[in-house]
């Protein structure tokens, strides 16, 4: 097997590097995106093929940056199941709805699938060590790849994130770092740190290849799917490679041209009412998010002031007619609820504020009654126990 | 598709029984157990047909008791990864670790593949409602798949179980009876209340399914290892279907001649020095154990004093050379960092029981320098929030 990586690209200046080398942001300080050469995918392999193969995200080898040969250290990440939820679409009033269930990822959540990229190409490029900002999961996940390795992790954290992510973080084996602020503070003192620890940072879109690993839910999506995209993807967004990644992916098989019919999806950014620079933006128009001041929300992976892919994500909800809305707590509290009762799946806050996303856009027609929606639950709820009901 | 289902047998007269309505123990007051034409069974399928069907435990249909044409109600259940684990075994002393990672299951545990089952069986014969007794991890899961299902559960649990496996059962919309007593005492409950309730009792082996959902365990291991079994099998042993499961699948799978040379695994149940009836059975000579007083371990899972399926577990360790093991809790959560910090899983303390049993089983010579051992994290570690370490 070859590898198609061809280059890395600045997503604001379209300048490409070589990608054989560790990197950070590009010399504009922006985020790197690797671009592969799909032609020759193409010719070389098929979604049937790919279909075949052994579960996991390793499956599409071809359209991750791995180089050839090399055999990746894996936790079992990938191929989580895609739930249609008849009954909560006909509560919520969308013709369907697709929920693909992250809590079944090592470490309990999707981060485990950028987290396994990340480091896989890190070690492959020299990396000894790995620092990472956390507003949740993040941390348990590079602290789980980083002791599958047998390399040291650092991960800061809020002091407020919630506990069961910060003991995980210890339970691997790894360093937690506690700090008196916000995850963008945290990501600023692995900058100021990175050197001393030896550790290089894996911050989200801050080196190109988490956002690979993240991806693999929207070619998993579409294969699911029979190869086709739903009219609506419905995303909760701190960071934001989750939306970004499921959109290059849709985006490659678009390229490569394994998708029926020309139909792309509209993306939804859904943030909490306490911490929504990207709703913001959206709405005045701005190309780039302001930092929010004081954010705060009960759900923890939402609780990101500011975000490096902003100028990406606003751009992507733009282009393909998305929109961006912020919800409550109490009201992604209840939803998380809702969800989990109808479902069976074991919901996080994110999730809730997904569906309540979906309920609210409905009533206003943003989605119609015909609507084809699909949304993830990014991690398993039962890791929030300060947020799990306590009585029905 | 037929059924290949052929009747139930008591697990303790031999005696037959038809598979045609809902069953709970035998008249003999003992489990149920499922029995199969295996010869029509054999002579339908391939290992290579099962292999190449969508991932999950339906994928073994044909060795699974719902009737031919049913959709099964399903959360991904099944096909966690085996992870090799060569710094593990180094460091323990023996040949070869692999460890099967039931953490990436829905709610998060083994559970899961035996209440999928129970449910969707008891629901093709009529049940309406269920009820449960549960130590830990079961609860949620009768939970989650009531919820899909759209039927009452109720779940009766002790009044000290971990705190995150009583908020799930709420979570998921379920009925939570908090009973001031050990799981056997919330066994009683259930069998008192269960007409009142109206609700069909999925006890642990006092119906014949839950264990066919376990056994899928067992039919992925040899899959996984190349149809073939290792020399030892290490189980933590709480009310017994995962080891009793995993025994099954093996004898199934040797019947159909489907796994390559003769050589059967020897079994090692595992458990916490604060209730080890199974262990005290197994060295006193005892058929069957007797209710452990007192019973106290920090491993919920494990703190089960008295097991119905205790004679069959026994007679499992003796016929294959197997052993029994209590392990103390300081030593049982010493060693759920050792696995996580080792390999990346998030180790749960009766899978840490399990790393210090092999220890001491090579440390006695009971296991030697080169046998090939298999065991399971059963759960996600991440569910025991007052067992996760608050320091390195």
């Amino acid at each position: 097997m070859t590898n198609y990586l061809s280059h890395l690209e600045c997503s604001a200046t379209g300048d490409r590097f070589a990608a054989d080398c560790l990197r950070g942001l590009s010399p504009a300080g922006r985020p790197l995106l690797c671009r592969y050469d799909l032609a020759a995918v193409a010719k070389t392999v098929t979604p049937d093929a790919i279909h075949m193969r052994p579960r996991g995200l390793w499956r599409w080898r071809e359209l991750l940056p791995l180089p050839a040969g090399v055999v990746p250290l894996t936790l079992g990440e990938g191929d989580t199941p895609l739930h249609d939820a008849p009954g909560l679409a006909s509560a919520l009033g969308v013709g369907r709805l697709w929920i693909k269930d992250e809590a079944l990822e090592p470490t309990g959540s999707f981060k485990a699938r950028g987290l396994s990229l990340a480091v896989n190409m890190a070690l492959q490029l020299g990396a000894r060590a790995f620092a990472i900002p956390s507003a949740g999961n993040a941390g348990g996940a590079l602290a789980a790849y980083a002791a599958l390795a047998g390399v040291p992790a650092h991960v800061f954290v809020p002091a407020d994130t919630p506990v069961v992510n910060q003991r995980e973080v210890l339970l691997f084996g790894a360093t937690l770092h506690r700090v008196d602020g916000l995850i963008h503070d945290c990501g600023r003192i692995v900058g100021e740190r990175k050197a001393e620890l030896d550790a290089f940072d894996v911050s989200t879109l801050k080196e190109p290849y988490r956002l690979e690993g993240k991806k693999t839910m929207g070619f998993e999506l579409c294969e699911q799917l029979g190869w086709r995209v739903p009219d609506v993807i419905v995303y909760p967004t701190g960071g934001g490679t989750g939306l970004i990644g499921v959109h290059k992916a849709i985006a490659e098989l678009t390229a490569l041209g394994w998708l029926r019919g020309a139909k792309q999806p509209r993306y939804v950014a859904v943030q909490a009412r306490g911490c929504a620079p990207i709703v913001d933006a959206f709405y005045t128009g701005a190309k780039d998010a302001t930092t929010a001041e004081g954010a705060h929300t009960v759900a923890s992976g939402l609780r990101v002031p500011k975000a490096i892919g902003d100028r990406i994500m606003l751009e992507i909800l733009r282009t393909t007619g998305g929109t961006a809305i912020a919800i409550d707590d109490d009201e992604l509290l209840a939803d998380m609820r809702v969800l989990a009762a109808k479902t069976g799946i074991a919901a996080c806050p994110e999730a809730g504020a997904c569906i309540c996303a979906i309920r609210r856009l409905r009533a206003s027609g943003y989605l119609a009654a015909d609507d084809e929606v699909v949304t993830f639950n990014t991690g398993a709820g039962t890791k929030y126990v300060e947020l799990l009901p306590t009585e029905l």
